[in-house]
């Protein structure tokens, strides 16, 4: 047994687990646990997704702007578009109080995997061992919360199974918005800056917990640092990355790489070529057609990240030999169902393969790119499935799913005639040139080319109707099948295809696969226990890593950017969108010292829902906020990596300039800053 | 035997054999030799590619901007950009001479099928057959040139060989730049609106040709309509239509439909995104792939447009009608090599689909997509091809074509390392995701990740230095070999594999289908001898049809633009490029009359090179100059469509209003229209 299971500074670590021993021997720097529990307790979990964290004893909490757009949105009316205009409460009585947002403190981190486990007995069925499992965690949850004091208890599983941990959250509900900085300068350089570097955003919220209606009183929070970071510094993130993939087997990742990323990425280029052909055709369609657009181009450049990674060889060689190490372990040990488990992944895998397109062009309907086709497909899925019992049905329509159904099946979103032809068109030429002279693709378009039909199934359908959706969910089976509406019809004439393929993928290559990878995970803990950290979950974790550059095709990238650089960066573009700056950043060019550092890099490891997190050095100091991985970066999903991947941050100091110096907002970098 | 092989106003006929009938049936009007005459001597065939017309007795010649194009770049100086802003003669001795540019006026058509087949004795091989066929054909053009008189007689082929005739030609050879308008008002809508309608382009240009430094004195010239065009009249065009495919087979138009446009569409798909993704990134990556990219755009819209009619139902089904005509009399008549040709290029597009991705990744180098790959490559196969014998080198490096492989070799057109590293590392990512794991992909990669190693090659390889490839054209193997350049090696390192799937698409698709197709060919000049047209060969050709709109998605689209709607669709897009309005349109829009006709749509049978060719009416008078056909019309290629299909035209009282109102040019409106 030889190779460490992590490498440099990898690692979204428990804060009951943190990595000291690495740290002290790398950097010379031991965090001691008063300081762990403080930034803990100083480290806000959004429940509408991404990080947060304590920035006064008022309660201030300090976030990335488009992890607060939807509050934003919401707040916003006819008269003030604060997502785009942005917000200053210039007193505390102007905070404006959000709906629905909840932030949670970790309080307490319990070890019940003996607990949990020892529900399960002797004897009992996967089934049974599974209920009573369940039935624990239940109990341990219910036991750690308490509605009235705001106290909730978590199981988080981690370790795919290996131990479970009870979380103990305070939540706060009474959150107001308290600073907005305008989408332009926060989302400064759109798409074509989105996942790169150098960068120049200022992606940062503030909101105030209160409780009692009074700014809540927090011992716990993170102190500012006006001097930010350097070259080199050591810096520590904490937040909630969401979901990583490190456990991939070497067959499920050259199946991402080798079919499902580029698929997927074939399928974005065509509809980001679609879309944008289409936008610049006029304004309207411009406006149409633009969150679908930027959709695209956002996944667009995290697939290309990600299989970027996947193709380097030195990653893959990586991942082999850690593969390898796991593997001898489970020889050595004996572990017959470990053992199994690789070959049975590598067959679901090789079924999922010969399986893909239909899956894709049938189930995921890509074959049928409307919301037209999805609203009439879950209309006649919902009469079919509706009546039997709900542990029978397709999963989407059980009991516990059946609100959210609901929320989307009849929600007023507008849905464009014109723009469901282009892209039912498109599609349907895509199944036409997938199954050419099927019977299927006769069927589907009934002696008309592509484009006539999308126009005649779109123009003839009457699911853009909210109250003829309402009706036929409400009515059922005959009334779907009376309506005979042309796109339900389209829906039902390929249903059977959808549905087989489904079962298929589901008991052949999604069981399977599950079983096996428990065994897997099972044995990994065996080998490396606690030593190493858990795939993340939305729990709370603490990275780390240095604030340093990278080198990119031959050329240098500096670590910082500053706002003198946002000026070019915009004039370079002659101010044109998504590159224009709000009219105050303007005004106020001649106030600011363009030499303060506006955004940087560092090499923490760092995942979707990190958004948000705090950079902080090892005083304890906010350094910087995160925001966006570089490209390079997207490869964390599947393995660590320091050569060129980088988390990005706005810099203590840029946020501080602009809020005095823009924003006039003295009372919030007072706060900040400790200076009131 | 049923059925006509001509459908409504189908038709790219000779002049030798105009659908008199048929015009005096459907039309009421047959047009007299003399007509026919008259605008065939009218017509002007541009070397460089493109159509025109003579409009004035003092050999004034119209044709598109985009066929002059090419000129304009040649006469515009640093100080002078005339493709860019335009340029008009206020005098006759304004009028600028061109390079290299000349006109051909077809005056004489000959049938000397029988003079050709006469040269075939009996017991011929298929080589001395055509030896001595090429003999004759050289004899005929010899006699009916004469270079003093600036006469020249071409022999065309045409049904596949059905037909042999004489064109001669009267050459000019001194042609003069009189008028062209702003680039930015002859292409206005740039790709957006590429290949749609309605449309609002003054895509003209005027020549001037000289004899003896005069103006040329010319009998045949087609006078004005200052009237110009009704729905529902007849129009006529006159012109030299490049290349059309009708005579494919059915396999061969799946082999289109289901393999080679969709791989062509996901190859432009992804090289849009990537190249337009990369230009957003700033204004000097913009400059530097905004070629690669008008180009990939442009072939998109072609693409699709010719894919959406190979997917439409109706016209496969009247392809399969058209074929099942000619088979049925191959045998009836007992063609044997007919009647086995349809299965040899059926067998032989089952190859070319079990090949193609092969033929496309290493022969046509989409894994290598480079202009330095391209260099280093013709310097290896130069070395290696050379020292033979012409006839037995790959075609392109016999003799006849080496001056214009050196042109190309050693051209000093700018090659940018980062545009090039860009191509190369997602080429490079579309090979290694296309044969993942195979041995190729790791000797190419050697270790690193497709980007790194497209750095590594187009920063190492000294091929960009137009010395160091004419020291190694000339020096030969041993130097190649010596020189060790990183892309040289890689050019090597797939050369086997390349020449190798080259060889076999060539000996068994390219060989037995070109033989098929002769013998294809033979029968069904068998079946409708003359009475139908040829598939178009770049010769003057008559074709006609309505001025008429068209449905599209339930909206009916009409046949006229008018000037007013330019400055709508402007403003639509707050004047920003590509619908910006060169600033003497902004200057002069309320003295212009906005009612005036700008563009027109007719269901004329065009495909390219009839750009620039002029529509005339039963007058003769000239009411239109073709420029484009809508997406629909792209569907030509292949097979006559009137439903959606349609050729775009600017309108002669648009050209008219706007030299006079827009440019001051009242000479040359005068000259036009007969005025002066």
């Amino acid at each position: 047994m030889s190779g460490s299971p992590v490498q440099g500074d990898e690692g979204m670590w428990l804060y009951s687990a943190a990595p000291k021993e690495y740290l002290k021997k790398k950097y010379g720097f031991e965090p001691t646990d008063e300081w762990l529990d403080h930034v803990r307790l100083s480290s806000v979990r959004f429940n509408s997704g991404g990080s947060g964290s304590f920035v006064s004893a008022d309660g201030l909490v300090m976030t990335n702007h488009h992890v607060g757009a939807d509050d934003l949105q919401k707040l916003s009316t006819k008269e003030n578009d604060y997502l785009k205009n942005g917000f200053h409460a210039k007193t505390r009585a102007d905070e404006k109080k959000t709906t629905g947002l909840e932030l949670n403190v970790l309080q307490k981190i319990e070890d019940v995997t003996a607990k949990v486990n020892a529900a399960v007995k002797e004897g009992m069925s996967a089934g049974e061992a599974s209920d009573a499992r369940r039935k624990a965690i239940d109990e341990i949850s219910k036991a750690g919360s308490d509605v009235e004091k705001k106290v909730r208890t978590d199981v988080v599983t981690l370790f795919a199974g290996g131990a479970y941990h009870a979380y103990t959250f305070k939540a706060y509900t009474d959150i107001r918005l308290v600073f907005a900085p305008e989408q332009q300068i926060a989302f400064f350089g759109g798409d074509p800056d989105n996942f790169e570097y150098p960068r120049y955003d200022l992606d940062m919220c503030f909101f105030r917990v209160y409780e009692k209606d009074q700014p809540a009183k927090i011992k716990h929070y993170l102190k500012w640092s006006e001097a930010g970071s350097k070259e080199g510094e050591l810096v520590f993130v904490s937040g909630h990355p969401g979901r990583t993939n490190r456990q991939n087997t070497l067959a499920e990742l050259q199946y991402l790489r080798d079919v499902q990323y580029p698929a997927q990425l074939a399928l974005l280029n065509r509809r980001e070529v679609l879309y944008s052909s289409w936008g610049e055709r006029n304004e309207e369609n411009r406006r149409r057609v633009k969150d679908d657009l930027f959709g695209v181009q956002n996944s667009r450049k995290a697939r290309m990240g990600g299989l970027g990674g996947l193709l380097d060889p030195k990653l893959m060689a990586r991942k082999e030999a850690a593969e390898k190490r796991l593997k001898d372990f489970i020889a050595e040990k004996g572990l017959k169902d470990a053992a199994k488990a690789f070959d049975t992944i590598a067959t679901a895998e090789q079924t999922r393969r010969a399986i893909a397109t239909g899956v894709n062009m049938f189930e995921n309907a890509q074959g049928f790119n409307s919301a037209s086709f999805g609203i009439a497909r879950v209309l006649l899925r919902a009469s079919e499935e509706l009546p039997k019992p709900s542990g029978e049905r397709l999963r989407e329509y059980g009991d516990a799913r059946l609100p959210s159904l609901k929320d989307s099946l009849f929600s007023d979103e507008p849905i464009y005639e014109d723009l469901e032809v282009l892209k039912l068109a498109d599609s349907l030429t895509h199944f036409a040139t997938t199954y050419p002279d099927s019977e299927t693709t006769k069927a589907i378009l009934a002696g008309k080319s592509p484009r006539e039909r999308a126009y005649e199934l779109v123009s003839g359908t009457k699911v853009r109707d909210v109250g003829f959706r309402k009706k036929l969910f409400e009515e059922g089976r005959a009334a779907v099948n009376a309506a005979n509406d042309p796109m339900i019809e389209l829906a039902r004439l390929i249903d059977a295809q959808a549905r087989k393929v489904r079962k298929k993928f589901e008991t052949e290559v999604e069981e399977p696969k599950r079983q096996a990878a428990a065994a897997i995970a099972k044995a990994r803990f065996g080998l490396d226990g606690t030593s190493t950290y858990p795939d993340a979950t939305f729990t709370l974790r603490l990275s780390f890593g240095t604030v340093i550059g990278y080198s990119e095709a031959g050329k240098q990238v500096a670590p910082f950017t500053q706002m003198g650089g946002l000026y070019e960066r915009s004039a370079e573009h002659k101010n044109q969108p998504p590159f224009d700056l709000p009219k105050r950043w303007e005004d106020r060019k001649g106030s600011l010292d363009l030499q303060t550092p506006l955004n940087f890099v560092c090499t923490a490891d760092i995942i979707g829902g990190n958004s948000g997190s705090p950079v902080i050095n090892k005083a304890g100091e906010v350094v910087g906020l995160i925001f966006d991985g570089n490209i390079q970066s997207l490869v964390l999903d599947f393995i660590y990596d320091d050569e060129q991947a980088r988390a990005v941050s706005v810099d203590s100091r840029g946020m501080v300039e602009a809020l005095r110096k823009v924003y006039d907002a003295h009372d919030l970098a007072n706060e900040l800053t400790g200076k009131k």
